[in-house]
């Protein structure tokens, strides 16, 4: 399905950074949901570049509704949104048309499509796609948000500074749903933005761990095997530029755990299912447990820096240097916090119109 | 899908733990591959419990390959493999059906299904099930075999000890595939084991890291953003029991790192184009760029412990306590090691297939 | 997808007519439906062959329910039945193996596959493998039986001769599927089979149409465009063999019919919305109105006769003769009715668990 | 998938009569393809109204493509073509808003979607809709010519006049893909249009049946079972609005036939495989084999009349009347051709790219 996911609530993707527009199909959503212009406008400022620790390129991110929508609020037949490019610098890409950026797309993009694709920006490769998954990302959270199923992502490290771990999830993730840089502790923040800076003033560019929590997912949700909770959510993870890894859990840190310690022991509390623990991260088989569901995402430092890199010219097939102009992210963690947040909402959408009917996130 | 995954070259799983038999349709394989059925039996040994390390249920995995395969070669019509299960010891579930095994998917399955799941031995949920991925993902390594892409997983880490890392990647994956126990380096294997042993003595368990690296596919396989390989694979990883994590490249450790170097700077080699590090573990923008494939599952310590746990009568909703008996894998590592290998093999094939088409595997 | 279809539920088939077994994969369907063994062991008989209008090879059809019933009711999880291959004869097929057989899949299987394909008996493309769905498609038929909906179908017209038409439809349905040669008019049933064996003696055999009604369906039920119950039904229905024209309420004959005749006109008869007409075949956009659903199959003449024909030796790419001996059906129209019962069945509950959710069938 | 339809190459639709804008996502369509603007146009004006036999709604069809397409060929990526909805006429829908119009989604859309679809004008069930299928079809279609695949529909019967049959396949196809009333011969073109006109004049409408050729598909393409040519194709061509039949071959015909003159026999002609006749329509097994594939689809007549017609009002659920004022086209079936040809194209685009791979087109 290549730029599209989802079984009963599905999403599909077009645009390239220096095109037209870049824009997003949602389908299978659930007629009735209230749509918020202003919320989608918000969740995109999310996303926008801030201030210095940010590329200078600006987007207005005017969104249009195309279809779907009617009278505010969802029809139940696709809603397509497109986000128009407008502040795209029509530079002279020739001189560089051929060198392969490292860590970046255009080599293999070269060898896929066989010099056809639209190369400049990074094309459909561009992060700046994920606005559209952004914007139609927030119809979803507006609907799970009226079942009392709640998203909430912090940027638990960053340039190597770690901030601290939740405590008091329902109002942490309120608060962090507010902030454009979001961590649980502001303090640790500056420290980030200091580091962030340093790289940059070095031309070069850091990355961070995002930690997710979803609270309210009811109990018996997901798939066995090929579309466990796990298996889903990472699919649409993995999608997003930059994320290198998906733990769910307690991740990598439970292999050093023995099983007395990893299980998470329930027990009940005035008739509600709960655990002791959750280094599972509220998913057991695959189907929720009504646990938090908790997972971390890996997104690597961003690959555009301004310093000389040995590459290669992938046309001549020779050797070669390449020394990145342009305007660029010494860090897109904390923008890509609200892509997390709302590919997660969609496949959420999913997972639970799977199992509860198309009606059930309208109820 | 549910229990399905692939789009082109797909897996279809069924059976429980206690019911007549288990097994998988592998649909959309090319035709004209040779199968070989002891090949097959030496991928079902590997994943055999082992000495003392495992769990004392010993399964002859007498697979019978009911279609899809005529005259020693596949057909490319589907092909399902069936593997009775005929060690299955019917003891008397009532005492403790409706107690939740911590870390395990009873309470999950229970509220998903409504107490109509097949709960002897996990029943649809136990890792018994991973015999049919490696019976049919024995056919899809035999594929990439003659296409000259390897596959190999070592142990990386396990019950607290490293293996080495890998430095001649051909000949040991060759290695690998021999082993019962895939280390790189054989002397960490005793330590491991009396760290398994020691954990099984006291009637608990442990897990470990398993890392996994593909040589051999060609540049430009794999799609943008949902369809990455990254994608791909890890929502087949995480679709094996006990998988808590998964990361490409350097995952989670890039993350401390600088842009400048945790880009892969490319070059060309007489002709090939190749990178000083591969950070990215062979994947750029969700694309194969001819470097090896790399990356790592987290396997949670075995759920099933011989000690004492708090938890919960899901029936009548109420705190109970369970201590487990039957037999259990003190450690499951080094028995989810091919099964690694085979779903990757299957996934693979499905992304080759799309690339190049039904018949490229066999050509 | 090639040997799958379903969205929520799904079936895969598997198998070959002279393999070992043929069988399917049913997944989706909801836990906690009865399983009747005796209901699918009468389905499968409606589906074999009777008297002396059909091939004398007689199968027992000693089905293997494999996984996902469990105490006499759907688990949740997949449902796996086989059907052993006995009553296959090993005949030698050196001298007709690169022969096609007009009207059969034999040279476009041979393109395919390279000839890798298991010929015998026409192999995967058998109507042999129809059985698996007939197994599976019990146990939806059961589900649907449970939420008041029931599907008939009648041999409309065969060999040249008409059936009346629904009259009463609870009624009729309900008598039709006990019957072996299903016509709502039993003294056509004569006049067919007479037919029938007319053209047998001539080594000759003879086609149909099988007209399907479904009553009880939701309103409401189905999507737009490309997921409507026209087109998944048809999707279906276009896979079993012979099948070459597919049509929906008045189907062809509503081309000649003006809008004002064409157009089904509602009204509320104590607080139901019927239609005075049913041209449109209870479907309205794709989605159901509440009326039956209503759709014919037409039927080719089976493709085996026991006449001389001009074809080809597609090995040696040159002209050729063949007399087809072996065992064969002069017609199976009556054989594929409960074909066509059963997969409807199967993407009837597909379409109801979208709708309503995984759970709906069995509540 | 719902609004979604392909495996490898797949389509995705969105919009309403009256909202903003509709259109498509084409997405996995090989690199390199040359996109022609001017065909685009010249396609869309072939499914435009057209004179007194058509609705005075006239719509600019202003295309614009999004994405996808760079310096004027295709890039691999996905390719979403917008056309904005301009000539739509905000009348007051107070009055009908809870008639159901006979023949159309109203009631059955309003069930669904419990009141909040957008009603205006048929809203997203609107054949408005196909004109995003034939922006973005022109392209497929321009894909397969390239690799000398042609598609070519005719009038075959219209208001209860029939075109003459195909004799010259390819130089009929060529002609009828300039005309704007694609009729092989034209004389019957003026009875076709006296017909509907007088139908027209009692505010009544009437339907027809479009034929289908597609020739050049090399042999051995398709798949058996569910991805039959056959069940492919049909799935499509029922997601077309007022397609109430579909018939492949001799279609319904070949029911009255006997097994010898509806087998179609092959022979060799200068080492190619052809048939004597083409009863099956260059299908077997639901795969290729080489004879042009011949289908025909039924059209309904258009279901707005103006004539009084009783109905319901499905808010209060009370019997009403309804006389419909407003645009309507009393025969739509020259203007769904070119909708049949371009979505024929996208799923032949799908089911090509599955056989051999991603680039096979471009190449």
């Amino acid at each position: 399905m290549k730029n599209s996911i989802g079984n009963n609530v599905s999403i599909t993707l077009f645009g390239e950074s220096h095109g037209d527009a870049i824009g997003a199909v949602l389908d299978g959503i659930a007629p009735g949901i209230t749509v918020d212009r202003e919320f989608i406008a918000k969740q995109l400022n999310l996303r926008k570049p801030i201030g210095e620790i940010s590329t200078p390129r600006k987007e207005a991110d005017n969104f249009r509704i195309l279809s779907g929508v009617f009278e505010g609020k969802t029809t139940g037949t696709p809603i397509c949104i497109i986000i128009p490019n407008e502040n795209t610098i029509s530079k002279d890409y020739s001189a560089t048309r051929f060198l392969a950026r490292p860590g970046h797309a255009d080599y293999t993009a070269f060898s896929k499509y066989h010099g056809f694709e639209d190369y400049r920006g990074g094309g459909h490769f561009s992060g700046r796609v994920t606005a559209a998954i952004v914007a139609t990302g927030a119809i979803a959270i507006s609907a799970l948000q009226k079942k009392g199923i709640k998203i909430g992502t912090h940027i638990s490290r960053c340039a190597g500074i770690n901030d601290v771990e939740f405590t008091d999830l329902e109002t942490q993730i309120d608060s962090l749903n507010n902030k454009d840089f979001a961590v649980i502790d502001d303090s640790v923040k500056e420290k980030m933005i200091e580091n962030i800076l340093a790289a940059k003033k070095e031309g070069d560019s850091v990355g961070g761990i995002l930690e997710t929590v979803i609270t309210g997912v009811p109990v018996g949700v997901g798939e066995p095997w090929f579309d466990s909770i796990e298996s889903m959510l990472s699919h649409a993870l993995f999608s997003i530029p930059a994320v290198k890894g998906v733990e769910f859990g307690d991740g990598f840190a439970i292999v050093d755990k023995r099983g007395s310690s990893a299980n998470d022991e329930f027990f009940v509390e005035n008739g509600v299912v709960k655990s002791n623990t959750n280094n599972n991260g509220g998913i057991n088989g695959g189907i929720s447990n009504g646990m938090p569901i908790i997972f971390r995402s890996a997104v690597k430092p961003t690959p555009t820096i301004h310093i000389k890199q040995s590459t290669i010219d992938f046309e001549k097939n020779e050797n070669s240097e390449l020394l990145s102009a342009g305007r660029h992210d010494p860090c897109i963690v904390h923008r890509a916090r609200v892509v997390v947040d709302s590919i997660t909402a969609i496949v959420l959408c999913d997972i639970l119109s799977t199992r509860f009917g198309t009606d059930w996130l309208a109820n």
